[in-house]
């Protein structure tokens, strides 16, 4: 099964700008979040409008907006409206297929990613997530509620660590930090997965494994094409120097780069083992066909001959002169007995079974 | 098959800018259109001569030809030599098998492209076309006549939306969004159909199944060719920073260039899926073989030596003191049922049906 | 068998810059053509001596020397003093086996490749052939006579076109385009070849399609080395912008690098169509042993447990009561059909047949 | 089995700079060793409290700081703090499944590697290594207690050759060549393992050979995962160049860099000997298998025809006039033993056995 | 086998410049030959002592001092000593399990890299070469006394040619473009051996071919190990312009460079041409497997409902009243031989023999 649900796109020919949500159903009522801090206060707003939000924020903290829910498309206009924020900017923030894409612009920082996490079924789950970072603001955007930004805002609130004495761009690595460390949770998950597959295969437990292999693969591949196009829109950062970041704040940016290649090689180590396992999974397949064939050969190599010598002994010939002998029933059956013993060795000295 | 026509290539050795159309069959007419606006006014020709689209350009408005058919080369040296077009370019309109270009000149630049939609019978169709943009003029060339660009003049003649407001380039973007939006349907449809293809596969339903994947994979490589080269000769629009391009105008063109990144990644996907399938099918028949294999020696594991008993006593020797007693008969029966049974009992151990 | 005949390779050690003819058996006697023309006139020599060419020359007016033949080194070596060329362009000009090379030197640009045509049986013909152009002067070398060349000689008689008009540079374009559009020639037939291919495997016609993939293949290898080392060497043309090529003759090369770029597409989807091809094969050689192991299967299936059954009733125990009944013969008759008829239906079920 | 114990991982959302030992069980007390030296004077010191440690450093000698034991996160934050270390250069010192990484700071070179040996069972053990070099300091962090840099502390000890009259800089530089000088064990190892399977697979010992092939290939990843990155890594100290290394050492290091290239391509021979020894594989299988239904279809082109001969003669036809001669018998015998001297004949002519 | 002998790695730990010989055993004396020229004088010296070799040196002349063998540490580490060579380049020099390296001093060129013959019993036999080209002198040093260089020593000794009128640079350019061009007798040889195999393939012989296949994937991994890093190494040459080499003298060592690139792509195509052997050998066991499947069905198809036949006719039921009938016997016999009759007709038909 693919791993995104059906994408409704825009149809062709469109005017650009037009804000479209390309996710499935429509879920509950949009939820708008505002946390506001300095390094001395904090305050946290829930279920805002859109115009009561717009009142509570000051430019001279940092407001922190976070939009639950993509498909009231009105209340992003808005916003985008509110924050001078470019129509194809917005258009990506609903286009919930988009890759991973990072911009900069003169007035803030633009960054869709996904959010992934190991799901229900054994099957990865995804989120669409955006982030417009600017000088005194932070909006993120999310499709469907979540408890995953809990930590960051129970930091905020109790003051400690350096959430509270940096700016909006600290903030917007901390969120980051936190998708990206769920993704170890996958990369560790699918090498444990493929470490199970890999005992079957040595136990010759072959049903099925073709499956298990595709599913892994695709899991694989799937999380390869989110990370790696994050990692190289990360550069980035480094090469347009922006003034929204700040200096101090590169470091912890640059840990994030870290992070994301230090998974680009777990996942190129999992598909050298997967292409192993495939490998292998061949081998024990040939390896299974040549067993039952020669089980069937050791079969016919001893009762063949066996039944011809019957088979001669049941013709019917008058002038048969053995047939007449009284040893002759006894001697043919120590005969039969000869070949078959005879049939056996030959066939395990060559390993047969 | 393939997926164009025969091309008719043009003699080796001919003088270059020797204009040759090198499609099939002649067609109807050629079909010249034009479409004439500005902010406030927009005018409509259709099936105009040469010599009458000439009169009725006008340099102080967009004005947007648009030729129906390829096969009078007669008209497009004429447009040539009207807007001082080099025999080269003119060339590489005719050349129908021609693989993405974009060439930035002094006074226009020059794209071709294909034209690509899911035609009848699950095979793509695709068409040439051409785009040359001046500073008050847009020329497109199309192979055939077809209805893909009704919306933009739907949206001209509306005066909705910035179409009316900008200038030559943003049509130049808006038409090539439009084709380009039309690839998000094949690369949709192909997902769908390897879905398709992993579905049979999973339900061992391996007849035909080689071809289907062929298909695809021929469909796969068909969009990457046309694909990929488009998105590398659309770096050069923002390398060579021209002036026929208005600076707004170059956000839109990179999200076009976002569009095709990411469906180079979607093909790079269906590639990697291709893959996996073809080690799915090899896998199934690794295993179907094993089954019948399985069946061939599980018959000749039961019945060899109950034939073999069958023929012992099928001798004809004088003494054979057994064949006298009144037991014997069911006996050998008996025995020949538990040697089956045996057999059975041994084979469902080792899982072998 | 290879593309090449048996090269003669210089001895290692040997001096560089000795000219030695690397081709194999020696031929007719080489052939020197001289071609001298301006706007309005041209002279057409054949067949001079050395002397009687160097005669023949003309600063002011374009010279093209045609060199039929390269076993004659003392020819070669005259034309090297006379025209100050560096000993080592002459080794390669004679050195059969040489990759394509284009090296653009103060006075002269040398290129050497491969030309390049459909020989006979199925099998492809190529010819060495070098050219060195200086600033009034085109030397061509080339391994035999051919006439390749004819619409060009034919071209410059008539005075049509531009070729009388521009200079020596744009003649080493024309030629340099028409030995390029005879690879098109090549190329499309490989598709074709390839096609044909594809066909025979659908119809499971195996026999005999291993060696035509193999041979297809390495002409795809073949054209590929000597298609895509060329466009490499063109790029030096547009990097390293000499003052032997007239700005307004690069565009014309351009085009030849475009033809170059879309060969090597080409062939690249040759390639992906040949790995496709194998697959499709490997499938069909499963599917074929398959179809095989069913039939023994099913013979086997049938025909075990009629000669078992058989079998018992000939043996010779004394009390087998059935043997004695009237209706025995044809019930077991009828039994026997019945194992039979079952069998088939159970086989016809799973599709065995 | 993976090459790297279970990991623990921080969880997602912690703040970055809590320092978290992510290696297993805790182990012995962390022990603390310094060495200081100049040209002229030596002192070691074992067992180190933190304190003791501060108070015997002298910015006038070269300090080498060695941490044996990573699990005791206090002693690493007090070092931290003393030498001003940034917090997430002591995460990753913490982080042992960290990828091979070389950050160069204004203040010190922070490096990250592993320590890699062949281990018991003919497994790699591997251990994470960290060094952080300053003007006058080097500190080391090394999982668990080992012997590997006793050579080194001899070579201070005795004062011969250059450690003492050098700097910290070198100092770093012997440590790291010792590691990769070790690497070259383990290179060696894998290339004789690979030609052990090599014989086997010649010898047709197909048995397990799976498993072996399996085993090498995964030691060949880890090695190039751990290999290749610290060879780019190294790259940095050529370009970005550091005052902390002085132009002397320069040399030296780029050894280092040679010996990792060599070994990236060590490594990828090995990888190309494994890919030769699969097909070798899959050849061999396909062979075994092969012989295996020869010998099956020997038996079966005998036996068939003699058992159908006898079978013509056990029928119970009142008719059968041959029956009754007395030659009749020896006949048929002579009839059977040409039948099977014939196909004998005829398979070992078509090389069946 | 491995292409080289057991090498003796330096103990890991030990200090850098060290020089232990890494090749096998301890062979005949070290032989010191000198070689001094000008273009008007020449003197050859053989089995010099250290001291006398170094009494004979002359600046104002070209040295040329060849060392035969590397197994007397001490001779090489005086001649580092004279000449003032970097201890770690003595190290390269003796370290003969070294990859290709060319290394641009200010004083001296080191180049160290392979000479490679086609050896006994067809395997490669490879030496390794190392040369430091200073202003006036070039050293060689050689592992085993050999008659490559005779060519050059003669051309010195006569006086032709450009040898004695060019620098050291240019017997540097001679020697390297001697060595190199017996690669290609190595690259040949490989064509010829691949050209060889796939004519076994295509009669069929598979037997040994896997074996004979691996031995020239070898052959071919370890030219390409060789001959592709002395290519990159050389492009440094270019890159750094060296005063020590002759503006003219750039141009040889271009061709030189030109070879290393062409054998590069002929072994590109060797490698293309093993996989496509493995291809056909593939494809050919397959055939082989499905001729003997088909064999064995033939004859079960045949054979066993014959053998059915006889076997019912065999039955001992006292009413069967077709065995009373005369013509029974005979109309069975022709039953059988109708059977046997259709069957084939039938698999002729399926084309199965």
């Amino acid at each position: 099964m693919r791993h995104t649900g059906k994408i409704i796109r825009k149809k062709p020919g469109i005017s650009p700008g037009s804000l479209v949500y390309t996710g499935g159903n429509i879920r509950e009522k949009v939820n708008l979040q505002l946390v506001r801090f300095t390094e001395d206060t904090e305050s946290f707003f829930e279920a805002l409008s859109v115009d009561s939000l717009f009142e509570n924020l000051d430019k001279n903290q940092v407001n922190w907006i976070h939009v639950n829910g993509l498909h009231d498309t009105l209340i992003i206009e808005a916003i985008g409206k509110q924050f001078d924020i470019h129509p194809l900017v917005l258009e990506d923030v609903l286009h919930i297929d988009h890759m991973p894409k990072l911009a900069i612009y003169d007035d803030y920082i633009f960054l869709t990613f996904k959010m992934m996490s190991s799901g229900v079924d054994n099957e990865l789950g995804k989120e669409h997530l955006s982030m417009i970072l600017g000088p005194w603001f932070l909006i993120t955007f999310q499709e469907t509620r979540g408890d995953v930004f809990d930590h960051i805002r129970e930091g905020i609130r109790s003051g400690h660590g350096r959430l509270r004495k940096r700016g909006a761009d600290y903030l917007f690595y901390r969120l980051l930090d936190t998708v990206v460390d769920h993704y170890f949770v996958l990369t560790d998950k699918l090498e444990d997965d493929l470490e199970g597959i890999e005992e079957l295969l040595l136990k010759q437990r072959l049903e099925g494994v073709s499956n298990l292999i595709l599913e892994r693969k695709k899991d694989m591949i799937f999380l390869k094409r989110n990370i790696l196009p994050l990692r190289e829109e990360f550069r980035k950062i480094r090469q347009e120097d922006s003034a929204l970041i700040a200096p101090g704040t590169h470091r912890f940016l640059d840990d994030v780069y870290d992070h994301l290649t230090q998974m680009g090689q777990t996942l190129d180590g999992c598909r050298d083992l997967i292409t192993s396992l495939l490998e292998l999974q061949m081998a024990a397949n040939a390896n299974r066909m040549n067993n039952v064939m020669k089980t069937l050969t050791v079969f016919a190599a001893i009762f063949m001959p066996l039944t011809f010598i019957a088979g001669v002994y049941g013709m019917n010939f008058m002038h048969m002169p053995e047939l007449a002998y009284s040893w002759a029933y006894p001697a043919v059956l120590v005969l039969m007995a000869s070949v078959a013993v005879a049939m056996l060795i030959y066939m395990k000295r060559r390993k047969w079974f």
